[in-house]
């Protein structure tokens, strides 16, 4: 059981507490609302900075968040950890895995998951980026595998343990990338004497033939050049058909003997039981109007990645990006409390990505710049977008340290022991 | 197969990186050894804080380094990620799950784990917290109940999320009981407004008549009385007989309704394969000579919680403690280098523990206090005797941060994926 106490006030059901859900129900402190966020963590997640908890620069808690500290001082806001089963529009209610609970207002902001594309071996053998979960089990993978490689006086074996592939050269590829050819440069010599970096190979296999697809051809050829300088082996015009755990293989048929493949091609939404086919378009996005409305389905509301908003001049719907996110999840709290009533209109801030030390590449609307600054300014927006000011603190001087001593103490290969399973036996 | 390259100097093999073998290992650097450190795990585990990652008032990385991070500059020290699993000590060689390997001298240093007194229930409901992982599993439980007792309705099995069992009354049932009692005064109120605290109840239970064995009466009764005072229920002269998950039941048939049973009751070591049942005492700790030679067993030393001095004027051994273990440590590596040939001979610092803010007991051999000082030298003890200038500072800054804020931001319930294991399938 859900277990809600009933209110006087309308009940909004917020699910998904990511950027766009966690921004909405920000807007209703103190309001005539009993708000009700609902997610399968008991935390926000930055996801930005995933590849960074997975490249050992960042602890996880450093950008996570416990949502019942987010909300601390708003009375009207009950969270909930729960996960959405099903939708029964007719009769307002949804059904998760901790019980039923009615709505007035139901808004969705769940997010996307990784697209493997169907392909059963690539989902089960490739390491995705969508969680922090996630990016801690490939933190954890990284380093197993240098111990292995260490032990493994086999020239063909030791490669499997030590190359990588990265499929996607979007941001996550190319930051992800960059941040594996810092630490082949400036940690593996010291940590794995024993070990040749040289013989560690990253390669970034990108299907098209440009990086960071959506911003400048100006920021793509920068991040290209910056990897390629920093020995990354780009492949463009090719995608990885299948995988193993112990290779790669390219369309064109070249094997890459890599038992670590990293999946960040693409991205698609969740599909909901209780709502028809005809909701979803492209990448399960769910068709909303200019008020973020789902389009023939009252009092259902779509947020951020999982929104795709008709006819607003974006042929493939507005950019999956934490942004969008935000500004819709304050428009649509303006809509619902009556502030406003003009559709969504997404403002475009730029966006950016950082390669490595002094490498990042930006775009603003008027102002397209790379290196030193561009990676400044990278820096600045990330700490300043992160909750808490512990957070931003700790960031800040993992960063600090790290460009100092190019060298931070977090490789470490930690897992709950499996206490939790045995309990639930 | 471990690959280790061959040498011309003597080879030492050392299992375990806790405080003995980190200490022996450390007084190595640039001598004419080759020392082989193998390590299940890729960090040194700062044990004396484990309970403060499982109530979420630290990270886990605050209190464990990398291995390979601490060794960057010892030349002559190598790092295995390995489990001993056999000593052929008739040939010198032990047997690990990554290959076999010859030594020139043996240092056993293994630690020691939890005991269950041979009771299944309690092996597989407790909770133990003797590494960082079981305070992991620890802290994602306690998180996890509090959620489902918020959403459940029947006041029995509500008390069977919240209420929490604490076996064992030495330094670590101590401090996890007052640590429990602050989050129930402090941070439940904020985080979990729907549950009421008062409904949360902290069992302490203790087989003898005194908290805190091993320091004075003194230290003793003001531990108990803290607790007291802050709300914990000190059961005295019972023990807990079996527990199932749903509750706990003691000696006198008395019935704790609590999920979580947590285990701090006593500690056993590991028992090798290889070794005959003769060189063990009590514990299964082995027994050594005052120079820390494992007796009847040539080129075999044993230190730490495993080490049991033979004719020291110490009935039950040592207490197994980090001092001992880290005296030893360096003791070894002495006489192993010639700079004395006195036997091991323990300078008792004192000890300490901490009940909460403001509140800890502290036996110095010739002073004992309590109060707002000995929580500041507690505090400063500790602080110290984190490797990493950086895990200092970040325990600093958490500690500060609590101080003033009576609430962290680190209650996580995070888990790595289970990718790791899907590749091992």
């Amino acid at each position: 059981m859900l277990n809600i106490p009933d209110s006087e006030y309308k009940r909004i059901v917020v699910i998904g507490a990511g950027f766009a859900g966690l921004n909405f129900a920000k807007q209703f402190r103190g309001k005539r609302y009993q708000v009700i966020l609902l997610d399968k963590h008991n935390y926000h997640q930055f996801q930005p900075l995933f590849y960074q908890v997975a490249m050992a620069g960042l602890e996880p808690s450093s950008i996570t968040f416990p949502l019942r500290k987010a909300f601390q001082k708003y009375d009207n806001i009950l969270i909930r950890v729960a996960e959405l089963q099903r939708i029964k529009s007719a009769e307002k209610r949804i059904v998760t895995d901790q019980g039923e609970i009615y709505y007035d207002e139901l808004v969705l902001a769940m997010g996307a998951t990784t697209n493997f594309f169907g392909n059963e071996n690539i989902a089960k053998h490739a390491y995705p980026l969508k969680s922090v979960s996630e990016a801690l089990a490939l933190r954890n993978s990284i380093f197993e595998d240098f111990e292995l490689a260490l032990m493994e006086q086999d020239f063909e074996k030791r490669q499997g343990y030590i190359d990588i592939v990265i499929v996607g050269g979007g941001p996550t590829g190319v930051e992800l990338a960059g941040a594996l050819a810092e630490m082949k440069s400036h940690i593996l010599p010291k940590d794995y004497k024993e070990l040749n970096s040289r013989e560690v190979d990253i390669y970034l296999v990108q299907g098209g033939d440009q990086l960071l697809k959506g911003m400048s051809s100006k920021a793509a050829k920068a991040a290209k050049d910056y990897l390629t300088e920093m020995g990354v082996k780009i492949i463009f015009g090719t995608y990885v058909v299948d995988c193993d755990g112990k290779q790669a293989v390219l369309k064109n048929g070249d094997k890459i003997p890599a038992n670590k493949v990293i999946w960040a091609a693409g991205i698609t939404c969740h599909k909901i039981p209780g709502l028809e086919d005809d909701h979803y378009v492209r990448g399960n996005r769910i068709k909303v109007n200019k008020h973020l409305q789902a389009e023939g389905l009252d009092h259902i509301y779509v947020l951020g990645d999982q929104a795709f908003v008709l006819d607003e001049g974006y042929e493939y719907g507005h950019p999956q990006v934490a942004q969008v996110a935000i500004q819709q999840g304050s428009h649509l709290a303006k809509l619902m409390q009556g502030k406003t009533s003009k559709p969504f209109e997404y403002r475009d801030l730029g966006s950016m990505a950082t390669i490595g030390r002094n490498k990042a590449v930006v775009d603003l609307p008027k102002f397209k710049f790379k290196g030193f600054f561009a990676w400044l300014l990278w820096l600045f927006v990330h700490i300043r977008s992160l909750i808490g000011i512990k957070n931003k603190l700790f960031v800040f001087i993992n960063w600090m340290w790290n460009y100092v001593t190019y060298d931070q103490s977090l490789r470490l290969i930690i897992k709950p022991s499996n206490r939790n399973k045995a309990k639930s036996d």
